[in-house]
């Protein structure tokens, strides 16, 4: 199966390896997916989980980037976490810190729905499924969860301050790095609630 | 050109308008740009801006996805934001809040490089261009801006608190709503900065 490269060709020496590849899929809240549908990339975001080397994918089994995938159609994966806005003394040098992490396969149902699922509600909170119902074989047969090899896998960073021209050094533009992070507030609860919130991810 | 429906199949209660669209890309710091190579969707993290309803993409002229872009390959552009976490006492009613735009098009090299260069710059620093050293002419050949039309975009939301089956409103799990924001911190100048931080977004 030939996938595009996932060589990096520009700057490789912000490529990463499969460890950050982990990561950066376990930091991201959601991922996005590209299909092919008659000839146009179609990317949608969605909820996503890891087990080992196993990417699961989720989404309505009637959704249309799963009916790509019923047709065959191979998918990428990229997530994306941006780490920082760096600003320089110039338009031109403008850039980010981020990582990013794409994986390209064919995406097949799910072989063990119940993993899946499981992997799937624990990825943006550890130990959720401990307090949950679990599902149902109806709900099961209902939930489209699709799951994908991270063999064909690459990472890329960005890290560090500005990269300026020296000649740019002495203008008096404020020049530096500004962090962004994504942040959980506060957790509302739904009416009759009076459990403890669950536990949180950082 | 026939792109993919942009309709939206489920939940058609959660399309928004154009507004909408603008907004959301508005908002989201990066985009998640979709290209098709030899048969393959390759989805890449990009900064973009945008102007009235022209959507600027830049990156390197040399990168991959533009490559694509320059052989005629039609372009997916989706940003997405996730507003919350959506806690039910089942697994299967997990669910997200989040904001998505989709625009379909065939991306061009941008016609006014100042235009689309000043968009990129201001879209996480609104005013920032008045601080910087503006972009030379052999700095404006090196810089890939693409430009594409919002013609052809939808939007889907999702807002609100845990939709539960009935029989499950008993369980003692905690159910509601978890925020989530993406933050500036604190800036950090690089070596040398005298000058105050430029004005940032909230």
């Amino acid at each position: 199966m030939a996938t595009p490269s996932t060589d990096v060709r520009r700057h490789p020496e912000r490529t990463g390896d499969a460890a950050l590849v982990r990561e950066v899929l376990d930091e991201a809240l959601i991922v996005h997916v590209g299909t092919v549908r008659d000839g146009w990339p179609v990317v949608l975001p969605m909820a996503h989980g890891r087990d080992g080397d196993t990417l699961y994918l989720h989404g309505s089994a009637a959704a249309g980037v799963f009916r790509d995938v019923r047709g065959g159609s191979r998918v990428c994966v990229t997530a994306t976490i941006v780490d920082a806005l760096v600003l320089t003394r110039s338009a031109f040098n403008h850039s980010m810190n981020y990582r990013c992490a794409v994986v390209y396969g064919e995406a097949l149902a799910a072989t063990n729905l119940d993993a899946a699922v499981r992997a799937v509600v624990e990825h943006n909170l550890p130990g959720r499924n401990a307090d949950v119902r679990q599902p149902t074989e109806a709900e099961l047969r209902e939930t489209g969860i699709w799951q994908l090899d991270l063999t064909t896998a690459s990472a890329k960073v960005r890290t560090g301050g500005p990269i300026e021209d020296p000649a740019d050094l002495d203008l008096p533009a404020w020049a530096g790095v500004v962090p962004v992070r994504t942040v959980l507030g506060e957790p509302v609860p739904d009416e009759g609630v009076t459990a403890a919130p669950p536990h949180l991810r950082d």
